[in-house]
């Protein structure tokens, strides 16, 4: 695609932040103050159009959260668990985890299922376990758990949670745009994600997509004034104004980066376009002798784990710095199963830079005189 | 000074977001990876001027905090109060009962001490008030309340405070930059700000700058796992890297504001160019018959109230309105003791854009047909 970054900067191979359009970047050249007309249509508009995405209209609305994901997943779950809740919350990476830790520190009551971080979670065992504990009202899963970058089956975990007469809470963070999620289809009650994933806005704000009728039965459940989720809607719906300080250079580049969204052809046309940086990074990482660590069918078209070579070689930080001073950078692993770097799909980038990527890969491994990506399993067989 | 903000963007005469400089702002068109090498350093950097402003080299740490400043006042008060603690809260404005209704929320022990929001807080109550509570382990105190843009004492209130072997924690949004704050003159375990205040950053950061010896005691204690000032001070010191993404841009566009708030001539000379602002201001303000609300030993450069005037031809958002037309946005009033508006004196703007403004603010009386901006008070004596 065209080139429309910052000159110099390099790409960003990563879960994010990530590489954004040059025109994202220069919305923020402008100072607003916060009551001002104009930004007060930019923060209305971009919360109807995140609801416009999910088909939410009239059902859902969107809660804006300054900060980052982590602080609109953590504003999430404090909110919608009250004091006579209790969270079950499935676990096959580190951001399942991280809700379990939220739940520790705000003592919120909680159980988990865990898998490995290389499987999706399974929604029959999900069925199980709420008929074992009758006392669990809520259920968290992350749609797309980078760690890995294993997809989750939402939709089926959806239909087990909803039969059961249960709520859903979903950590849509690194998915959220690029991989369809309808909530006419699929039954919850809050998905949280953030600015600068697959929207391709800069980072500093997430975002809480709450279905009203649950949001509305909220109040005083919160554990941290920043947090709270039902007070920020009502004074932003009452006033048009945040509670506190909105990042308000973050909020228009994201009004700018939604635009390019649409004009990409909304979720399905940015999911079309990662798919396909998905499928030529797979490809052609293979035809190095690279091996993923997922099969493909349970690989999210966001960022792909490769294991690690088992050629001696092959030094993990040369790799990422000759590749850094080709102006491409890349990510280390988060897996406690293998040993492994992460490559992300996602950001201001497509088959050019892709493809000029697997070149550089190749050129890379031939100075370190690596004869094959080829994982340490692979070599032991 | 030279006009150096965004060209067709209204002067934010606003207690912020406000006017910044284009530098700072062209400073966020670039797109940096969380672990860059480059971004580590500007990170570094930022956490290290910081400690220098407050003359706090080797005592105190810069612990940054996502989202705005309350967020960094809420998770300051919910690291350094503990379970056992007891926080008292002095109150003389909008900011300090929001330190009381954290603490509601955050579940910690606190009393407060009041005063109108036109009198500064008074260091000798805050010593009997310490005396016969003696379960009260720390004060609170915003440096300046901008509800009224009165001037607190806060070295009088440390003074009493250490000697009564208490532990202080400071709130100094409005006026960290600008007005004077010396860790080895005034004892303090904790202060709060943010970057879009006096240093003239883009908002979506706030800090908390700690007294090392106190944050080591405070593990454990933050009521939210986003909020925790302990764990938050580990990770970035251990790893250089902060628990969940930074607002990268606004991070490295607040970098660009420290270079400049070091060539203004650090917090002297801001704090010169805002003492100039407000003067101007004020002169210009009564020559045209208003009055402020506070005497001008209690006024501090921030932002200053004015009475709202009697003249039945005033009308405040026709005021507001005609300004904005011309390109001054001002501020509506937070007082409950009496009708007022506000107008800020701190951002990117100096004596010309002052000048400016109060030419433009006779330009719209006279075509309101308002005499005079004297206020009601005045009027009914």
């Amino acid at each position: 695609m065209a080139d429309t970054r910052g000159a110099q900067d390099p790409w960003l191979l990563t879960p994010g932040p990530l590489t954004t359009s040059m025109t994202v970047k220069q919305a923020m050249l402008h100072d607003w103050g916060s009551r001002d007309a104009g930004f007060i249509a930019i923060n209305d508009r971009m919360r109807q159009r995140l609801v416009t995405m999910i088909g939410g209209e009239g059902v859902f609305t969107t809660v804006p959260m300054q900060g980052s994901g982590t602080f609109a997943v953590e504003a999430m779950i404090g909110t919608f668990i009250g004091a006579n809740e209790k969270l079950l919350i499935l676990i096959n990476g580190a951001y399942g985890k991280r809700m379990a830790r939220i739940c520790e520190v705000s003592k919120r009551a909680f159980a988990t299922l865990e898998w490995a971080e290389d499987m999706p979670v399974d929604a029959n065992l999900v069925k199980l376990a709420l008929a074992r504990d009758p006392a669990i009202t809520h259920v968290a899963v992350v749609h797309c758990e980078t760690t890995s970058g294993v997809l989750n089956p939402v939709a089926e975990v959806a239909r087990v949670v909803a039969e059961a007469g249960k709520r859903l809470l979903i950590d849509a963070m690194s998915a959220f745009g690029a991989i369809e999620l309808d909530s006419r289809q699929v039954p919850f009650d809050a998905v949280a994600a953030s600015s600068n994933k697959c929207i391709e806005g800069v980072p500093g704000l997430g975002f809480v997509l709450c279905r009203i009728e649950a949001l509305e039965k909220t109040a005083g459940n919160a554990h941290a004034l920043v947090l709270d989720l039902h007070d920020q809607w009502q004074v932003i719906e009452k006033t048009k104004q945040y509670r506190f300080t909105p990042p308000i250079h973050c909020i228009v580049a994201f009004d700018q980066a939604l635009n390019e969204h649409e004009a990409e052809g909304g979720v399905a046309g940015r999911g079309g376009r990662y798919r396909n940086n998905c499928r030529i990074l797979v490809e052609g990482m293979r035809s190095l002798g690279f091996e993923t660590l997922l099969p493909d069918h349970l690989q999210a078209p966001i960022i792909v784990t490769f294991r690690m070579p088992v050629d001696a070689n092959f030094k993990f930080q040369e790799f990422y710095d000759r590749l850094k001073d080709r102006n491409f950078v890349i990510y280390p692993g988060k897996l406690t199963v293998a040993d492994s770097f992460r490559i992300g799909c996602i950001g201001r980038l497509g088959e050019t830079e892709m493809k000029a990527f697997l070149a550089v890969v190749a050129e890379v491994m031939k100075e370190m005189k690596v004869a094959s990506g080829a994982p340490a399993r692979k070599a032991a067989e």
